[in-house]
């Protein structure tokens, strides 16, 4: 399996990556493609032991900076990195696509040249966001913002693929982020979503309050971008509040090292972008691997591994198969 | 001044609200009008001491029971007792109503009996959730679900007095929680919210991203109904994952008291309902003060105590103007 790499996507590129992307090549074994300016890709690899490992490159000088407006770039910057690493999938040249760069970069790239699954709007952006809640993941995370209730279903149909293949939850619950438990509260799209999410054939097991995220009761939590962005993004913030009260708090119980230690160890379970690695934009036809701007190379290598392990699993197989079997069940019910 | 008391809202009534209510009374002066079951209430007033306290009586045997949908039964149970204690304050016999009944038969109640401020569509829900940022406000928590821009800047404007008056924040910074920082990011709503909250005259200090809601940034965090409802209750989630995690991680660096007062600090800090009493309904033409369902006591007392305080800031007033100020602002930069 060979993997193309953004070389100059992320905070931290090209060092990073390229460290990062090395080490993950030899402990999961996959090919790299590095895509990005040779010259400075080659003085970073030289510092690396890439002997016995297989390495290809693809030239080019142009990247994108953060808070350049992707899709408008992409057209300008053709040969960005990003747009050409995606296209060595597209391509067949490569299984899986590695990016830690501007994430409208990475979607806009992936869509105009993969395309999204038969019916799929937009890509979708999902997982575990919580090490309090590893075996329950939500989506959407900020890919679909005005989500209607047919994505919301796309949603769920997503994570039921995820939550099985990847968590290996044969029948997994999904469960409708919203205000009340009982049927018909919510926003506009989540009281359509409702009765579609019923009929769909998956185990829909009904509204979730925002109490109940990380209670277990679901595997996959489905809801706009919006509010999973904010909620995701949240989740963060509080991490690092209570981290940081928590730390003042121990400081005459335990020696600075272990209120440092517990501080860390909370903070680690409420912001994983910082130590698990990129995830998948869901939905596209190929393997694309996001993550964040920040990562550094102990995040890429983790990407690799994930990357190696989503391709051995045929997913994009498995949920273009799903998704067809949900809209035969969503039209059945409706004729 | 009066305070009328839904002494039948609430999964503790009528006991514990009785109870807090003259407790409240008598800590922070202020006379009680008991709405409800004449001789239940009396029964329980007869283990208060209610000595030199100002009491009343309104007659009922209606009220509201968890789960009826509560437009429609309010107007079958036209004297249940949340209906009858809003009357109060209508026909000026109360200046404040307080209930610890279900939600939105308090929001019906209101709505019906003494309507919305001037061009205010729902009433407005919001307050501090978050003992990480007791300085920072925000609305909506779930009163209206699929909020329009222009009642984005309502919530915005009700943030502002809020913060302004009891928080005693001169010029409250107001953020619009989003998706990312810059302007033309987001849903729908949030896209069309930001030019008008930059015109509002407002301290709009810009989109704020769920990472920073407990940074202090903004005073005043402004968001619809649906996103604000699942943050507020995720909130309480992780504060709950945390907490119980922590008493265990602490288990071999402190006594087992140690590490339950801690876990209970850290709790007290994520799920404000447990431990504040109730909040104002915004926007209504009246003070009305609605608490969490397991209210206590203590929480009732609390919420006397703020409905006097409110009522001495002569706060609906003030919000009533500042909203005329902001409509006449964006009227003229539309003109």
């Amino acid at each position: 399996m060979k993997i193309a790499i953004d070389a100059m996507g992320g905070d931290f590129a090209p060092q990073e990556i390229i460290k990062g992307a090395v080490a993950g090549a030899r402990e999961y074994g996959a090919g790299l493609i590095f895509v990005g300016p040779r010259e400075r890709i080659q003085s970073e690899l030289s510092n690396c032991d890439t002997q016995g490992l297989n390495i290809e490159f693809v030239h080019t000088d142009e990247y994108l900076v953060e808070g350049e407006a992707p899709a408008q770039v992409l057209r300008v910057k053709r040969y960005a990195s990003i747009n050409l690493a995606v296209r060595q999938v597209k391509e067949g040249a490569a299984e899986a696509v590695i990016s830690m760069g501007p994430t409208g970069g990475v979607m806009a790239a992936s869509l105009m040249q993969l395309g999204t699954l038969e019916g799929i709007f937009r890509p979708v952006v999902g997982g575990a966001f919580c090490g309090f809640a590893p075996r329950t993941i939500t989506l959407d995370m900020g890919g679909n913002l005005d989500a209607r209730p047919d994505q919301i279903v796309d949603f769920a149909v997503v994570g039921t693929i995820y939550a099985r293949k990847v968590l290996g939850i044969e029948n997994p619950a999904v469960g409708l982020l919203n205000v009340g438990c009982e049927e018909g509260k919510g926003n506009a799209a989540a009281k359509e979503a409702y009765p579609l999410l019923k009929k769909s054939g998956l185990n829909f097991i009904g509204n979730l309050e925002g109490t109940d995220v990380l209670s277990g009761k679901a595997n996959v939590i489905v809801c706009d971008g919006f509010t999973g962005n904010v909620m995701v993004k949240f989740c963060e913030s509080l991490g690092r509040a209570a981290s940081r009260w928590l730390e003042a708090e121990l400081q005459n119980d335990v020696s600075a090292e272990r209120a440092g230690e517990i501080a860390r160890k909370l903070l680690d379970l409420t912001v994983l972008a910082d130590n698990t690695g990129g995830g998948p934009i869901w939905a596209v036809n190929g393997l694309v691997f996001k993550g964040h701007g920040r990562s550094r190379a102990k995040e890429m290598a983790v990407t690799v591994g994930s990357a190696k392990r989503y391709f051995e699993l045929d997913i994009v197989n498995a949920l273009r198969e799903e998704l067809r079997a949900v809209r035969r069940r969503l039209s059945d019910s409706a004729a």
